[in-house]
């Protein structure tokens, strides 16, 4: 997969040429994009590139005598392989006494030293933190030019393909209403100009999707409003003069995407300006007329755009209804071909994949499949390689992660599946696994309780056996946009705190991982639901959007209660009940055999 | 209870007149002693003298036409009712629309007006967030002398009681280990000088106890330290020359509580002081050197005092243990005599009271008893006086929570108790009160697990069923010392993030409230233990240490899992277990009655 040593070695040289001739004294490279999107086109992926680094998380810094590459757990050990050789020190993220890139470099560099950075890919919350750093020692913190467009050849250009109008049949909600819906906010807030950077956010507001990427079906874009205006700014070649007409019919006037900075730089003074720290790049920011007010927060697309309202519900209802058919007749196909011995991780992903491209309104997946047989389950993000690939054998777990982009909306769906009677212990895992998942599942929960508040209801199932998963147990989903879609979400961290409110979708996925050995997850998309409103507040509950078997093999009925059994029992009344009309004969006696009560 | 409408009016007159001859436009009072204490001595209770409002909580604005009492939802009733006449007005605290304090006075005073203050009588937070909504309109914030002072005749004296040495037989830690335990920790945090506030770290610290009010065993002193130097500020009459000698012995200087103001002006201004902002009064801190760079956080002492040792844990788990004596007496007192309709709430309290009294080491009661039966039930924070008294009849529930402070420790206890068959909604509602205090109880939870996380194991109990109780579930609690203690506490508040850890203390008491009906509430305190720790981390969970029967006539068993059932039955074996050897027959026989499994 990467690039042999002496290529990496000379990329940095050559990077490093580029870094002398401009007094550079260390140089900040990353895999964002101007829009600090989850999926970067690979046209953004330049600290890959330059480093042979492959991890999808993971910052470089690139001085004269060496350098540093900052990642968190996931990717210690592939670091570890695909650095060696390189003088590029690995730093662990998130373990104590691990220094930040700005706490490294403020202690390591001299006074008066020059950082470089492409102000395109690092957002103004990175580059207001090295500032703070650098002050005391006086590093002066540059925004240059892409340093590495220099030595890049036969870079990935950047992504053509043109955008198209996401129907109001699937999106419920007129671009024109949206935008008086967040007009109305900003005359509450007394907010006259907003700036849309993150690229969901745009989509979801012009009511647009593109195909920048594999996985996420948007095209880089921003839109700039007012009382009065509402501006997209997106390359020309990308929109189609047909979604320009659909989009001045409601109000919305398109600009090129290069026309933005001096767009702000000519804001008026008198106005204010919100917009996203997160999701902002600090050139663009750096663009913004030095005298306009900027109010760094929400910039109520966000917001907008996690509530789904009725006709998305219904449509991503409908999509995972669908997809919930590729996984019957995956399950079945893998039921009947697993004891040939000659499914593998990648056969298996195949094989789901095209059922998936079979169904109405498939675009793409939504992320990279994670397909783990026995210890590679245990991999919490596993991609099979032709390297890596197992043959999925009868005598152990097979954990199978996978979703779908659909018009309809985003899907995302786990189940672990086994062929034959596994030990003790491996029941006991996955029965409490199921256990977290109904737990929270049947949960009501008075009107203001967050993420953090919640997510006890899924872990604790297996805490109470002394177990953890190590990570949180859901993120929002976002309608034919992105997988993981925010700022709710049930984790523990305190920063997890939005409350959640009815249309919120979420998944709840708990799991067990044990190194070498294997890996178990059942993960299911919840949408919130009111349940009732009376004298103490007013409650809501979830509702399972996600509709498809839970393997019932290795449950031991007795570590469930009456209700959870119910509750099984129910669920898969309900997955048989909407499933068969749209299965053929031979799915659906499958169906029927995996969704009996136990 | 309170002063008649004439007289308040005149006390009012008496304070603007003071006000009028400093040009002051707005003067603050409130009922908060200078180490801003959960329980001030009489002689801070400014605020209710002066406007006749006699609630717990609650601050007084007045100005030349009239005024403004800010108070939160405990007492919007009494307090229309008590500011009837007076011309000052109320505002309810957190509900939607109503303004701080700070917004208002910015909201309607003039530019270049004029608000005084007893610096002494609100912290610093309160100081500065006055001073920033106040710098707009260039309003003035001015620290005044105690302009009460001076129109208050007959004004309770400051506390002399003197102070006593609590033994290190319950103390568990002397005061020497304890102060090179903090210098650790300075050194660690580069910290030269610590300036400790709140009278229960004063008194955790220095291993003293005092007798400034009814209900919490403090005296009014502070602390200061340095790697060299620890210094006890407190007034000299309170100080036996014995308590001084011991006090030396470990290190520990005494001063008069009326020299820090000069010492901390005279501070070395090459080393920095930390101290909190929360128990800080805004004159003391004004005093400090300005060129004394100044660190507002944790002060060390809180987060000791919070951790209990082994030998606390001990005589905690003893002085609860002789209090659950006291409830067994009660409880069979009880059952003997409401049949005889004489028994009241107030007559009730006085008997508990009278049992405590005989136990050894009881100082006094730890809160002012809410003994309410039927509806008074339903007031969370009520108090029975001659005019409320209630008969306890037999065909409702009678909540009472109540607690003592022993030399080993503060205690809290709420049982409820009924004397007759009750209705299906009450039994219901009661069982699943103590399905949350049991839920909770079981937990376990993974290492780093915050009060915020937790807190819904208990109101999810009644949440299934759309009831909730509107408050926390649980807070903090000393060792002789405030009955609330923080920072740890099961809500959902986000404020609320303190990760427990094993030898912390907390109550869990879930309850139902029925307006107009019934209230009830099962409140026991638990301590934090270790559990396990394997490859998926460190596990804690809570150990009991409440020992008093559960009342067990309104219970429906369904309601509860096998699992639940199990551990009342358990509890009720290790209750009964206990106190036995510590009963005299008839109560010994009596317990065992209660005792039984359901």
């Amino acid at each position: 997969m990467t690039d042999s040593l002496p290529i990496i070695q000379q990329r940095l040289d050559n990077l490093r040429e580029q870094m002398q001739s401009r007094r550079i004294d260390a140089y900040l490279v990353t895999n964002a994009d101007p829009h600090n999107s989850e999926y970067s086109a690979d046209h953004w992926l330049a600290r890959k590139w330059v480093c042979g680094f492959t991890g999808s998380a993971g910052d470089l810094l690139v001085t004269h005598s060496g350098g540093g590459l900052w990642t968190d757990g996931r990717y210690f050990i592939q670091a570890i392989k695909q650095l060696e050789g390189t003088g590029i020190q690995l730093f662990r993220k998130r373990i104590a006494g691990t220094p930040t890139i700005a706490e490294h470099l403020a202690d390591q560099l001299a006074a008066n030293s020059r950082v470089g950075v492409d102000g395109r890919t690092i957002n103004q919350i990175q580059f207001e933190e090295l500032k703070a750093a650098f002050a005391a020692k006086n590093i002066e913190l540059i925004i240059t030019e892409d340093l590495v467009a220099n030595i890049w050849q036969q870079r990935p250009a950047r992504p053509t393909n043109p955008v198209f109008i996401h129907d109001m049949q699937y999106a419920g909600k007129s671009t024109g209403q949206k935008l008086a819906d967040i007009r109305s906010l900003m005359l509450r807030d007394k907010v006259d100009q907003v700036l849309i950077t993150a690229i969901d956010d745009v989509m979801w507001l012009m009511n647009i999707r593109g195909r920048d990427n594999a996985f996420f079906p948007g095209s880089e874009a921003y839109a700039l409003l007012s009382q009065n205006t509402a501006k997209l700014f997106m390359d020309s070649k990308k929109l189609p003069a047909a979604v320009c007409k659909v989009l001045l019919q409601q109000g919305v006037s398109c600009w090129d995407y290069h026309e933005l900075p001096d767009t702000l730089a000519l804001l008026d003074t008198h106005k204010n300006l919100k917009y996203s720290a997160y999701s902002s790049n600090s050139l663009l920011v750096s663009r913004i007329h030095p005298g306009v007010t900027c109010i760094a927060g929400d910039t109520y697309a966000q917001r907008g755009k996690i509530v789904k309202n009725a006709i998305e519900s219904e449509q991503l209802q409908l999509a995972l209804k669908y997809d919930g058919t590729a996984i019957v007749q995956f399950m079945r196909w893998l039921d009947e071909n697993v004891h040939s011995g000659e499914v593998t991780e990648l056969s298996a992903e195949r094989q789901l994949r095209s059922y998936r491209k079979a169904l109405p309104n498939y675009i793409c997946d939504s992320f990279s499949t994670i397909a783990g047989y026995a210890e590679h389950g245990a991999i919490m993000h596993y991609s099979a390689t032709s390297n890596s690939n197992k043959i999925i054998g009868t005598d152990n777990y097979f954990l199978l992660d996978s979703g779908g982009q659909y018009l309809g909306g985003t899907t995302d769906i786990t189940r672990t599946f086994s062929f034959c009677e596994l030990s003790e212990q491996q029941k006991i895992d996955y029965t409490l696994v199921l256990k977290g998942v109904i737990r929270l599942t049947q949960t009501k929960f008075l009107k203001g309780t967050a993420g953090n508040n919640l997510d006890i209801m899924a872990p604790g199932a297996l805490w109470q056996q002394c177990v953890d998963y190590k990570c949180g147990t859901g993120h929002g989903v976002g309608i034919c946009l992105n997988v993981h879609e925010g700022p709710q979400n049930l984790s523990q961290s305190v920063k997890d705190n939005e409350p959640l409110v009815p249309g919120m979708t979420i998944t709840v996925e708990p799991g067990v991982y044990r190194e070498g050995e294997y890996g178990i997850r059942i993960e299911n998309i919840l949408q919130v639901v009111p349940v009732a409103e009376n004298q103490f507040g007013v409650f809501y509950g979830f509702k399972t959007l996600t509709l498809a078997p839970i393997a019932t093999n290795q449950i031991i009925s007795d570590l469930l209660s009456k209700e959870e059994q119910l509750w099984l029992n129910d669920y898969h009344l309900r997955v048989a009940e909407e499933l068969t009309p749209l299965l053929q004969p031979i799915d659906q006696q499958w169906l029927a055999g995996a969704t009996q009560p136990i």
